[in-house]
């Protein structure tokens, strides 16, 4: 059965030595002393550490600000095993609201939760012959357990399909057993060679992962829908950032699916379209060679006769920490990260001003005071907050410090602000400052956050719409790329014809000036987007020039990710 | 280096092959299609499947009784990786309870949550020799990626000490940055060889590992033990299981630890203790291997002067999936499992009475629509309901079902009930059943579960107390232990003294009957008990009348799990 699966990938050389994805970072840090060396930021005249901010500008190396950002703004570090990442505190406290947030969900649709073991036998893993081809290469493999070789190899599961039905063909025994909704959250392994991303395209990454069993083809279609509806609103309520509902076309679909709707996201850095989360119907291919059947309850039989075993249908559906980076390269900018306030571990902090050498102690205890005073009071309304007593730090460092970290409002209170009655509020999306009356502050501070969540999407929103070009004539197609579009086009659905078009628009187009920092990589389909942005007619021909088929639906082109 | 460790076991014969535990269960399961067959219920007359329960008494297989709870109760399933287990949504539903639960007190002990790789260097892994010795032998490695053979083989963590203090020496500069306080939820794998028991002692487990640095042993000793009590709360106030809390002897310790403090369960089947939940002082032991060091801020230095830069202190601290087995085995009769009101998934279930084959769809229709607006009620007053509309299935069945499940309080309502205006109340873990007016439900049924919770707990430590005797001679000391007490002794605090009562106390007394189910395993000592009985005389001897040494404390010694 192995050597069936490794006949199936042309490419595979069993054996060969591993060639180490290039994460330029994580090599450097391998070497941990000298590294803290480097990092260790030079004392400045007066004891404070000088700052450090981001060197570079998002708009000129996207991936050298990248790195430098979730470095610098406390989110990810770098591990001693390459494409294998650290979450800080900044970014797993992401995870969790997101968690929080569809777990509701998913529990009124009457999702459970569980847990599935991290190791996949062999044979499991290899029952689906579409599924497991889609895997093969990217496998972690345990075949060690303390000092012994194991008899048989185990997989760091990359995902639980295999592992969860031959569960499913257990535990569904009957129609009144369905539906089954299981969800678990874990962590999974795919071994990739391309060049990592953190949050992006990592080796290990924590993800959601549905799995869910029903009687008919159309109460599983509802459910795919219902969930790909919570993650566009993960996407847009929470992470402030837009995205496009649709579906895959066949060539870009999951391993072993029915169909795969998807959430797409657009990343106006680079111009590159992003999968941001997909739902599937598995259709009853798994139910097939898992042998998850229930008798048909609609069928009619005489009195005495068994009625036939009908297949379940399956959906499977998965959200996963990409998120995070995606919402990253899209808020962030060149002094470093920018939080919306729904998934913000620290909402707002508070920084003392107005005092300095000259301060008397008993002077510095009562702002200090009436600092804790107002944080208490956005502690009451609800409203995570932080105030930044730390000593020997000017104020000026740390309102970079914290707007490196994308702490999404930040407070500074002193002698003149108190003279005032008032607090004074520098959002970090938008430059300036304003004040909010001290009598104020628990329902206004709350309103502020929501207005800066709200200004947060809206901007991204009406940059994604901007770029998202319907492109009507094949001459115009690589230019909108070039210029950092993805586009609608009329397409004929074919496999084949997409193969074609990636392969047309990887090329530089005669007359236009060349952007080398664009990526000019071949657009590939992101999705037949569910709002089609006209009818098409009949007669129309698919955008390739190349084919000879008429168009069929409007499809979203793009570089991606 | 590798080279090194290997010497440093001396067992240790690498290459050998893999002695898989028995996991009978397991095997069993390898055969999907056979076993599935076994368990299909046979359909009894009028197409009700028969519902077979627990068909051995806790009493007396224990390990038979907890696999059929487990199982059969929807808590677990065995996969075909011998050792790892698949959390059904009742047990991982608790495991979230304990989640929140745990969350919402370390966050404002200033802990945050984050997420290191799975994976470990063993470079990585061996920079600190005591602990290295302590997991070398259970550790399962990834070799191979893809096609392709790791050029270093990858541990998987079976704690993260060391990929986490990697990153503390990076992240801690100065006096400032402490305390350092990070915890994670994660999966840990300890490639064990002995009898894997599901929750109990499994390969792979489920678990939160909190990893603190403070710049004095007094400020991380605070530490040790607020978590302590945390985690004594936990199975306290959640999960309804008695602990003790105390010392490890060095013995126990964890391996790299300072010292170790712990909380003790009890088994009352078996008259075992059982680790609970550690809580470690780790010293300044890693803080030296991992180079963790920050200029001392107490230090009185002349002008221009360098401060000593010195350790800081570690702390860590671990909470399992064990927990839920140690739940189980404590409160599960012989009908199944008995779970906690405040960790069950569903609290209270309803199940309408009184229909039956002549009556009407209207009456059916009425009777139904009441018990939904019972469970509106109930779930008003947040009450985790659920209502058993199943059809084909009799009352009795459901009953049944609903206790081997450990539902804590079922609710039943027929036309009877409805004469009287009330609802029939069984509890779970009481015989005998009772009627709450449905006037009065809102208020009621959220005062019974508690007072369930509290009753179970009483039951539960009532059965612990009794059953921690003081022993004052040796020769009382192994008859207790097949009483299935653990005792109190005055102990010298040695080690080797340890060593010699464990293997003094494995044999049978002359004189007394055997009881061939108990395990005649020597006893260890558990903990020092933070309450002792008395003061420990000077002159007082150690309890082994082997031992020269005059006692120093009270030490719990038992047969454990």
């Amino acid at each position: 059965m192995a050597a069936e699966v490794e006949g199936a990938r042309p490419n595979g050389k069993p054996g060969k030595k591993e060639k180490e994805p290039k994460d330029q970072k994580a090599a450097n840090k391998s070497k941990p002393e000298k590294q803290k060396q480097a990092q260790q930021p030079k004392a400045k005249k007066g004891g404070e550490p000088e700052l450090i901010g981001i060197t570079c500008k998002k708009s000129e190396d996207l991936s050298e600000w990248y790195q430098q950002t979730i470095v610098k703004g406390d989110f990810l570090e770098f591990s001693d095993v390459p494409g294998c990442y650290i979450y800080q505190p900044g970014s797993y406290r992401i995870w969790e609201f997101i968690q929080d947030f569809f777990n509701a969900r998913i529990r009124k649709m009457g999702v459970k939760n569980c847990y599935f073991p991290l190791f996949i036998s062999e044979a499991n893993l290899q029952r689906e012959k579409d599924h497991i081809e889609g895997f093969a290469a990217e496998v972690a493999w345990v075949t060690e357990g303390g000092k012994s070789k194991l008899d048989k190899r185990l997989a760091v599961r990359p995902t639980s399909e295999t592992a969860m039905y031959s569960f499913y063909s257990k535990k569904i025994r009957s129609h009144r057993d369905l539906p089954l909704k299981m969800n678990q959250w874990n962590n999974v392994v795919r071994w990739e060679f391309k060049h990592p991303m953190p949050f992006i395209r990592s080796r290990e990454f924590l993800w959601q992962e549905g799995h869910t069993a029903h009687l008919t083809e159309k109460e599983a279609g509802v459910e795919v829908r219902q969930i790909l509806d919570h993650y566009a609103a993960i996407y847009e309520e929470l992470l402030a950032v837009p995205v496009v509902k649709g579906v895959k076309t066949v060539n870009e679909q999951f391993p072993g699916a029915h169909y795969t709707t998807t959430v797409e996201g657009y990343i106006p850095a680079v111009g590159r379209g992003i999968q941001a989360a997909t739902s599937h119907c598995l259709g009853q291919h798994f139910a097939k060679m898992f042998d998850i059947t229930v008798e048909d309850p609609n069928q009619q039989v005489k009195e005495g006769e068994k009625r036939d075993r009908i297949k379940v249908w399956q959906n499977s559906w998965g959200f996963t920490t990409r998120s995070i980076g995606i919402m990253i390269l899209i808020h962030g900018d060149d002094k470093g990260l920018i939080v919306p306030p729904r998934v913000a571990e620290i909402q707002v902090v508070i920084i003392p001003v107005g005092v300095n050498a000259k301060t008397t102690d008993a002077d510095r205890e009562k702002l200090y005071d009436e600092v804790k005073s107002i944080s208490d009071k956005l502690e009451g309304a609800d409203v995570r907050v932080e105030c930044d007593f730390r000593e020997g730090y000017s104020p000026g460092y740390k309102f970079n410090d914290w707007e490196m970290k994308g702490v999404p409002l930040q407070i500074e209170f002193g002698p003149k602000d108190r003279a005032n009655g008032v607090v004074t509020t520098s959002r970090r999306d938008q430059e300036g400052k304003s004040t909010i009356p001290l009598t104020d502050l628990a329902a206004e501070v709350p309103k502020l956050l929501e207005q800066i969540q709200a200004d947060m999407f809206k901007k991204a929103s009406d940059e994604y719409a901007s770029h998202r070009k319907i492109i009507r004539e094949w001459k115009d197609f690589v230019p909108a790329l070039n210029d950092k579009n993805v586009v609608l086009v009329q397409h004929c659905a074919s496999g084949d014809c997409e193969d074609e078009i990636k392969k047309d628009s990887s090329g530089q187009v005669e007359g236009q000036e060349v952007d080398v920092r664009a990526p000019s990589m071949g657009a590939k389909s992101l999705c037949i987007p569910d709002e089609q942005p006209e009818e098409v007619k009949a007669g129309t021909h698919c955008i390739n020039p190349k084919c000879e088929k008429e168009a069929k639906m409007w499809v979203m082109f793009g570089r991606s990710y």
